[in-house]
């Protein structure tokens, strides 16, 4: 007895996501289904749309992998959730549970791979994953988190890929009072990015190209801007960040980031996905990261602190059915922050 | 009152170097006088001699900043050496003293770059240093150091720079027993950082694209030999590694090594000085770092660590005046590990 959900799908690359019936499986006992709420728009949703490999370009694809919702049932075995509680799961939908890494709370690193929210194969029943633009998803309940009380739900969406993938770095190399933060970028990573390591207590600048984001970017908790095509900021920015996020999807010369750490300092990619140049000089004494997705623990510890500090991603609200538009949009650039879908049609 | 020596110096990049007599400053009153016995060839000394600016391609130029010797005088102030003491100098003779990383002991991070051993400017008369390609040497005596008894003084004397390039990552990642390291490359400065780690109680693997070296990097301490143009053997290394030290002077593809990595594990760059390309999903969750030289705790530290340990560079010995065939030979890599010119004919 499957469970007939209503998604948005694409039938291959060139093909704009349309309506499509299908089904979920039938609750296991560690399973939850999901009435989905809202369903944050990834960067990786337009990749995998277009076909990318890196990202599952499985068809019919149903992408969609950061997104809230009520709980709609639970499996047999299922103690943590009820029916109608608020949750949130991320793009991390499983893993192995036994290699190093899922033992110490890393699952985005499993030695087996994590299962992907859309685009991977369910590690138990073999059948590809379908994502979150849709009514309902069912998850294992280790994958499932509660959603803290007063989070604006369409604004928590985006927290499970945008913010968990800022969130872990920041978490893993210490970000509190003290420290000087640069974050690379002011979108839909980099907006949460400046938010939570200004409420980690760090002095937060934002690193950008367009001098007209500063005041958005103050009123997001950065206390400077720097306009990363000024020769002159940029040599003024040198040897000052004890760690630099850089949230930038496309291919850019890494080395005036580097120059503006300091000795010992850390930059830390999160965007990136192109092959980069770097001159290795520039990192002498510096240290680069690539960072991406986060583990149980690290999404639990974010989403308390969200909780606690009244933190959501600021998200333009449209509709299930505008879902081309939204695309069409955020492949334009044309998005201030992010975008979260309205999936009530769809239930 | 100055001191007459004589040295081996380059009038200019296409010139060969030849015996040629100047003057050493008189002493101040921390300043120790060397009488130089060996002093090791490094490829900076190669790149210098060609002009790269990167170097310090100032002419006449005399090479050398890895040496050992015996105190021939000293100032007024000095009391830690007497004539007669065997020392040590590297690539360092001096630095400002005050910025944060001259007091954290980093000295080659020094915020107004510290004073080089050949081709910098001393920082108190303004005249351009002169290396130690020479009979004798005159520092302040806060760079120079004892060599423990014991170590053959040829072999010691590339310590100063392929050693302390080695060592101090080796040391600022707490490289010991459990852990599991890779050195790439086996020249002067991938001899010495196989020894060290060895002597560190980590097992070290060797990366190199030479079967041929496997023997030796064994008798070196090396555990296994990874042929690094072996795709078969470049999987098999995946995610095994907490370090790797990567002493390949040319640049590379830096992806392989990264893969080789664990989760967490880091990169380490001391030879690389040209631009480099790197796949950012191959650093996923792991550290590139790259570092140069050390500070006076670490080469102190390094040094006593080489006395206990019986640790000097295998060196091959050629006499000054064959300085111009050992940089032919180091161009055509045509040395095993290092070249140590003995400069007894320059007393």
């Amino acid at each position: 007895m499957t469970r007939r959900v209503r998604g948005l799908a694409a039938t291959a690359s060139d093909q704009e996501l349309r309506e499509w019936e299908f089904e979920r499986r039938d609750l296991r006992p560690d399973d939850v289904a999901v009435r989905i709420t809202f369903c944050g728009v990834c960067h990786t949703d337009l990749h995998a749309w277009h076909g990318e490999p890196a990202y599952g370009n499985v068809f019919p694809l149903v992408p969609g992998h950061e997104f809230v919702g009520v709980v709609a049932a639970v499996g047999d075995d299922v103690s943590d959730f009820a029916v109608g509680d608020a949750v949130a799961v991320g793009n991390i939908v499983d893993s192995c549970g036994v290699c190093d890494m899922c033992i110490a709370g890393h699952e985005q690193f499993c030695a087996e791979f994590p299962t992907l929210t859309y685009g991977g194969v369910d590690r138990h029943d073999g059948q590809p994953t379908l994502g979150a633009y849709s009514g309902e998803y069912v998850a294992t309940q280790g994958f499932v988190y509660h959603l803290p009380d007063g989070l604006d739900p369409a604004g928590a969406a985006p927290l499970m890929c945008a913010g968990i993938t800022v969130w872990e770095p920041l978490e893993q190399w210490g970000i509190g009072p003290g420290m000087k933060v640069g974050v690379v970028g002011l979108g839909g990573l980099g907006h949460l990015a400046v938010k939570f390591a200004a409420a980690l207590g760090a002095e937060v600048d934002l690193f950008t190209t367009s001098p007209a984001k500063a005041d958005a970017a103050r009123h997001l908790g950065a206390h400077d801007v720097v306009v990363s095509t000024d020769d002159e900021q940029m040599a003024a920015a040198r040897n000052r960040y004890d760690f630099i996020i850089d949230t930038v999807a496309v291919a850019h010369d890494l080395s005036g980031y580097s120059m503006a750490l300091r000795f010992g300092g850390t930059l830390c990619l999160v965007g990136a996905l192109d092959a980069m140049a770097i001159n290795p000089m520039s990192l002498l004494g510096r240290n680069l990261t690539v960072a991406g997705g986060g583990g149980r623990p690290g999404t639990q510890r974010m989403l308390e602190f969200c909780g606690r500090n009244g933190i959501t991603a600021d998200v333009e609200v449209l509709p299930a059915s505008a879902v081309n538009e939204a695309f069409d949009r955020l492949a334009r650039n044309d998005v201030q922050f992010r975008f979260s879908l309205d999936m009530a049609e769809l239930h």
